[in-house]
């Protein structure tokens, strides 16, 4: 919960603490655990108190794709009737988007219906 | 885990105890979990004596895109340099694939980068 508000633009303590609703301990916790796996950074916006926001760093950003398509799953089996609680508009075309994962070898879209997985190079028998 | 086996076509309890080397009351518990959830169902598949097997509802199927993105970023971020340890085969055109996520109004490639999240019609302000 703390990476979705941070991919929708949050980077403040106190706006992560009321908009999430959790305990401040809990929630430190979870930001130093997040700043330890790499996906935040801590960083310094004022000094004289000094201020510390939390930013996402490269890899806590390329979670967003898979964090859209996980909305676009929650949007089809949770939301109520009303529609979603958030929509995703792409800058680029000006539309609210539909995330959609294709093949990049042949434009084609992926389902669990159409790829099949197979051991990688990394593949380790254990 | 439990699901991604499933995604990978593992069905059987035995098999899913050697694959994932968790104890049995804790993936009993968490079966009944992803069962009470609605992304697996409990299938007779022999009787006599009676035998069980655990299938991926629709909305477990549909959750393949999501994984497979989540895939890709760990490829990215924390596989060796031997390279990933799974490869996604698309069956329609045979390629190993690049999951790729797009917008399905214009096509282009949907990022951090260029997506703006906003409240949609069944936004709550709490």
């Amino acid at each position: 919960m703390i990476l979705r508000e941070a991919l929708f633009g949050v980077r403040r303590y106190g706006q992560l603490a009321r908009n999430l609703g959790i305990p401040r301990p809990t929630l430190s916790a979870r930001l130093r655990s997040l700043v330890d796996a790499g996906l935040l950074e801590r960083v310094l916006y004022a000094s004289g108190p000094d201020r510390y926001e939390y930013r996402l760093t490269a890899a806590g950003r390329d979670l967003l794709p898979a964090a859209a398509l996980l909305m676009r799953w929650g949007d089809t089996y949770l939301a109520g009737p009303e529609g979603p609680p958030t929509v995703l508009r792409h800058d680029v075309c000006g539309k609210v988007t539909v995330p959609t994962l294709v093949c990049a070898e042949c434009g084609g879209e992926l389902t669990a219906h159409n790829v099949t997985p197979e051991p990688g190079p990394g593949f380790q028998d254990t």
